[in-house]
């Protein structure tokens, strides 16, 4: 870590040379004296969204009525090839956009325990995503199988040696995050898939803390499967669809287990029997959910233009300023850097460790600085590439300075909030 | 059935007696000249919804941000509820919105399987929905299970003594559609249920073309579990979240299979080891949609300001019209009434069949009248009780008369569109 100015004007002299200064201004700031840095869990909302969810509600459903679905049928996968180009490195015909992240992650859990008839376990790391060790388990109490928990460093994420030590020739699938949710710990999605592959087993990748604010290779890295949300740094709003991944070669062999409509062969036959389409149109299941998809591709749009690389640069430079300032001037009150500090180590958020980590958050809520908490004791700050400058970080860490030196977060009650 | 006049002084008078006339203006109509007779598959948009989506979207998300989820996280069941009272017959703290009516339908009927071990047989009818019958058929092949197929009249639908025919000792699950997607047939949902439960059997029951057109009455009928969509009488839009009950005293035993952090207890202490919630949010999975879900909750209160009952009364109405003019005028050129003629075992569609109808269906789109084509033979009619007036139903079927008098359809290219 080289030295730096801890005056806020070098904050402003980042903010001048900031190539993505401008899209700033994309973005709905309703009250310019709050400082957003939850974009890890909720990212805020494009103005280009905004203007686009009117005219699908008032133009194409109020206006066009049910003669619209012929140009909303094709959008989940439309969009989602315009997602895994972009964002994700998957060629066309690999990405869909539907469903919940938990929802696809069954699918496609399922789905590869299926293809990997005889090996009857499941990987995982504990400090992986809840929904996501959840739907693992469920999946092997019904299937009788396995669930191996690698234990993580909550601090430091997964390495490829500890997959390395729990893969075996039963393994069928490897999920892991991409980046994880509590540390913002990147992990090595090549290496790591390497390893699985080794082994003979499948990699499901969750991407919710990715896309979108890490460069991801999915076809590069040779990933099996992947899923994704889309409300954090794809911008799409609370319970916007999720997205999935099946590489090509796999589609044909891979059932998903919720035999719907949408993934149906001539689909308005209405046919007996299901056959399910070729393609990633197989992943599909019931009616998508039109306005979410529409404000998936509006984000996507937005991160496009300022580019995938561009937005890495600026989210390692934020989280590395925002670490430099926390070494700076919260050392001294007890609070730790509970991330990666090397950059290609880290998403893009910071996690701070505090015992008081709760109350410290509702105190800077309170003063206008939007973080979220993580148990047990983690204080998350999630710059928004797209959206977040230099000024914002510096203020934030100068108001959460404040509130550590006045121990101002013990006015704050002890009960927890449910804000995700 | 009565005799009627034939003029369209008749249709204005039944118009001026309709006590639900003023709610017409309650939803959007952007071209007067439009006639809009396909509720049963995308329902017209209410005005205070596309007020509240701008409201959500502006204020509770883009100024709102992730702090809004402290009034959004409790919506799916807030909205079940209401949707319950008003509509399904359904006391509180048994319907959840959430997920597609694919999804919710797979959890129930794989929880309805655990629930009855032992028994390896799944019942439905061969004219239900294909997503409910793909879903099915699926879940059998997952669990080895016989899904035995009732075959159904597509004119008059399902009745108590087909699947009394059906079911024996190894019967699990019997899951029908209340309202025929094809025909319109309205099931009795009490005298089945009933036969179903005296095989030790659960009953499903699909809603998705009864829910806000029929009276339902879940809890009376002592169904044991129900699905439906939103985006057809309710209102909702394309793709808003489906809802699903599952009766109280079976909840405790009954688990679904998609183990998801939003029906997990403590969901943000995100702990170790799922563990659902005792009530109706363990049917609950991923993170839901709350575009879609308030937009539930707007057409839920736009139609329980009309009340069921009255919409109800005016579906009948509008059907039997349709019915009548139909005889009247389109017999001649071969045109059948292909639903129920008994008011009580119909829902609020009227379907008609003819050879040429999907050709038919087309040239009446071309003259401002939306219906849709269901195979192999089937022009369906569905006026909006809450919005459909009886000059819409006269003028279509004079529409109609004309097309067919003149041959005006034989214009139309065979190809087929892909409109729901």
């Amino acid at each position: 870590m080289t030295t730096f100015p801890a005056g806020r004007s070098h904050a402003e002299g980042l903010d001048a040379a900031d190539p993505l200064a401008a899209f700033r201004d994309r973005l709905v700031r309703d009250d310019p004296g709050l400082i957003y840095l939850d974009g890890n869990s909720l990212g805020p909302l494009p103005r280009a969204t905004q203007a686009r969810i009117a005219e699908v509600v008032g133009q194409e459903w109020g206006a066009g009525l049910v003669r619209s679905w012929n140009r909303w049928i094709e959008l989940p996968l439309e969009v989602g090839d315009l997602l895994g180009a972009h964002l994700i490195g998957a060629g066309p015909g690999q990405v869909a956009v539907c469903d919940s992240t938990t929802v696809n992650l069954y699918k496609l859990a399922w789905a590869a325990l299926d293809a990997r008839p005889g090996r009857g376990v499941i990987v995982t790391d504990d400090d992986n995503f809840p929904t996501d060790r959840y739907v693992l388990e469920g999946i092997a109490a019904q299937r009788g199988c396995e669930l191996r928990m690698i234990h993580t460093d909550p601090d430091q994420g997964i390495g490829a040696d500890a997959v390395r030590a729990a893969v075996d020739e039963r393994t069928a699938l490897v999920s892991l995050s991409h980046v994880a949710y509590r540390s913002g710990a990147l992990a090595d999605m090549a290496a790591i898939t390497a390893v699985v592959h080794e082994a003979g087993a499948l990699a499901l990748w969750d991407l919710c803390h990715s896309a979108g604010a890490v460069p991801v290779q999915l076809d590069a890295c040779g990933a099996d499967l992947a899923v994704g949300c889309t409300y954090k740094y794809l911008n799409a709003g609370p319970g916007a669809p999720a997205f999935l991944y099946v590489r090509r070669d796999l589609q044909p062999g891979l059932q998903q287990p919720v035999w719907g409509w949408f993934g149906q062969q001539d689909q308005f036959d209405m046919g007996q029997g299901y056959h399910p389409v070729p393609g990633i149109g197989r992943y599909l299941t019931g009616t998508p959910q039109i306005i979410g998809t529409v404000a998936v591709q509006e984000g996507v749009l937005l991160l496009a233009d300022a580019g995938i690389d561009r937005l890495r640069a600026k989210a390692v430079a934020l989280t590395r300023y925002l670490i430099s300032l926390a070494d700076a001037w919260l050392a001294e009150y007890g609070v730790t850097v509970a991330s990666p500090r090397q950059d290609e180590r880290r998403g893009a958020h910071v996690t701070l460790a505090h015992p008081e980590a709760w109350r410290i958050c509702q105190a800077l809520i309170g003063r206008g600085v939007i973080g979220d908490y993580r148990t047990p004791d983690r204080l998350r700050l999630g710059p928004v590439p797209v959206f977040t400058c230099f000024t914002d970080v510096w203020d934030a860490l100068d108001i959460l300075r404040q509130i550590l030196a006045d121990q101002a977060y013990l006015d704050v009650p002890q009960a927890r909030s449910v804000v995700t």
